[in-house]
């Protein structure tokens, strides 16, 4: 399994971890247990199996407006807090037995409690984001922030339900898909970027910029996470074709749905009438390669990647935090090779 | 079904339910339909079923600090909204097919959907909370509700943990018990009297003797909730004997386990021994009534009302106001007759 973070990020890998994992050294209650294992912290272990894409991204936003990392550091563990406790979630939503290679939480427990482990580690995601007091920001900047945490958790919250809707539809347009990723993928960018520049200097016109910049490299960030899903390789150390088997409406179906001849479509709406289990997988990748759908997924990404570097280049930044946030979204766009 | 309640909390009832609905009518997402429905809102019905007890609460706590209910209408929404949201996924965990008369949400959509309604009627109550600002509750005051209501849905998760994890455990004490549905119940409860008195005055000795008030008010509420799963009639609407067939550890049970005869003990066990559909809960009832049970839990119930009573005594507060709480107080007690 790789678990290589982009460079330009790489460094604040250290400090969002030793933060992270202090937050949890006084919980002794049973109920952190599960959380410490999603975390990749049980059993003395201190790696964590994650990459801290989106904290980092936050602290990469504070920097580049003047921001001082550590006192960011209680923003950027909340939204990796809340990025967990979505994925506990997502993995009972989705029957998810591995996550990263190991057990998902319900997995290892039961749905119940890992429904409540996720509760708590939102309501962790909270308290720790008050600790910006501390650091020393004010309090307008500190509640700014409070709210695009729920936001954004209210945006996902929108997104995932039409994620799991999507799951038994054959019908779901370009606007649809979009739309859903916009509020459950690119909303939480979205809230790095904006956030990350509340925290370093309050709203104006930079922070909004930088939250429109985090909105299109998310959406290039979902669109690559489909493509990698279907035409990905074992070196990502992701499965293969587990959205497509579960009816999931990852951009190349989307595209090949909407997109197919008459007789293409008759092929894919009866695979998708059988079970999840007998799903021709194969067959759906054969269908959308003759369509050229991942082709048309990396335009797509692509053009959501160039809309966010034009966006980058009209906000004024020091020129080390420009070149951290281009390498890191080719980073993220190059996934797939 | 009843729907009564105490005559000293029902003149809060209708601004707290226009607040409410007000939050909601601007929400258009099918993701709300859930909430509406958890709410008792939808098909153009605007009677809520419930009662609005913990946020009634909160408001008199308010008034008798001396603050202006009307101000502090968003922190009493947020509350009943955590309660709601926590409701959602109870319902889940304990595969309940009904509340209050009605299907669960999970029942009328999907576990997957409602845990994801759940999850965003947290984010709801969060951001509802933040409108005191708007109001013209000061900042720190505002934070300091904002950390309550996380603080009590961390309490709320550790002991709903405790709570699943029990329905297979035959060894629970007294003391595990309490500590349980302080964290699961009395926690809510702290947080309404509490949050009331920090939203008129800030904190300091009033708010946290209201508080411990409230701590001691939602034990006795929750042994009496206890009481009447087993003791109860068709009067109150609830089924009887719900979480004696669940394995649920309630105060009766855990008497009763713990002061058996050894020939009690076996009979109790071998009945906890067969599955929830063929448990003898009359079997189990008749024990706890030879064993006097319900009369112990309800010195247990009398006993929190009363340290209640007594601490009521000590905080100073405008007669009206204690003679609300004197009589909410009681009307919770008095609902097993």
């Amino acid at each position: 399994m790789s678990h290589k973070i982009p460079g330009a990020l790489e460094h604040y890998r250290l400090p969002i971890d030793s933060y992270m994992t202090e937050l949890f050294q006084s919980k002794h209650h049973e109920l952190y247990e599960m959380m410490r294992h999603q975390l990749g912290w049980e059993e003395g272990s201190l790696t964590y199996p994650g990459k801290y894409i989106r904290p980092s991204l936050m602290l990469v936003s504070v920097e580049g407006c003047g921001g001082d990392v550590d006192k960011a550091l209680p923003g950027a563990a909340a939204l990796e807090l809340l990025h967990n406790f979505s994925l506990i979630h997502d993995d009972i939503q989705d029957d998810s037995v591995l996550r990263r290679g190991r057990p998902t939480v319900w997995n290892n427990w039961s749905k119940s409690q890992a429904i409540n482990a996720g509760d708590g580690m939102y309501a962790i995601s909270r308290l720790t984001l008050l600790d910006l007091l501390d650091k020393g920001i004010p309090h307008d900047r500190v509640i700014a922030a409070a709210r695009f945490l729920d936001e954004t958790c209210l945006a996902l919250c929108e997104g995932q339900y039409n994620d799991l809707l999507f799951e038994d539809q054959l019908t779901v347009s370009l606007a649809e898909y979009d739309n859903m990723i916009t509020n459950k993928t690119a909303s939480v960018f979205k809230c790095a970027f904006e956030m990350g520049a509340v925290i370093a200097e309050g709203s104006g016109t930079r922070s909004k910029a930088l939250g429109i910049l985090g909105l299109e490299l998310g959406l290039a960030y979902q669109i690559v996470d489909d493509i990698l899903d279907i035409w990905g390789d074992s070196e990502t150390g992701k499965q293969i074709g587990i959205d497509l088997r579960r009816g999931k409406k990852s951009l190349p179906i989307v595209y090949g749905l909407n997109n197919s001849s008459s007789d293409q479509y008759s092929k894919l709406k009866s695979i998708y009438q059988s079970s999840a289990e007998n799903r021709d997988v194969d067959e759906i990748k054969n269908i959308l390669d003759v369509m050229k759908a991942k082709e048309y997924c990396l335009i797509e990404a692509k053009n959501h990647w160039n809309r966010a570097k034009v966006l980058l280049d009209g906000i004024e930044m020091p020129k080390d935090s420009m070149e951290s946030i281009l390498l890191s979204g080719q980073y993220l766009l190059e996934r797939m090779k």
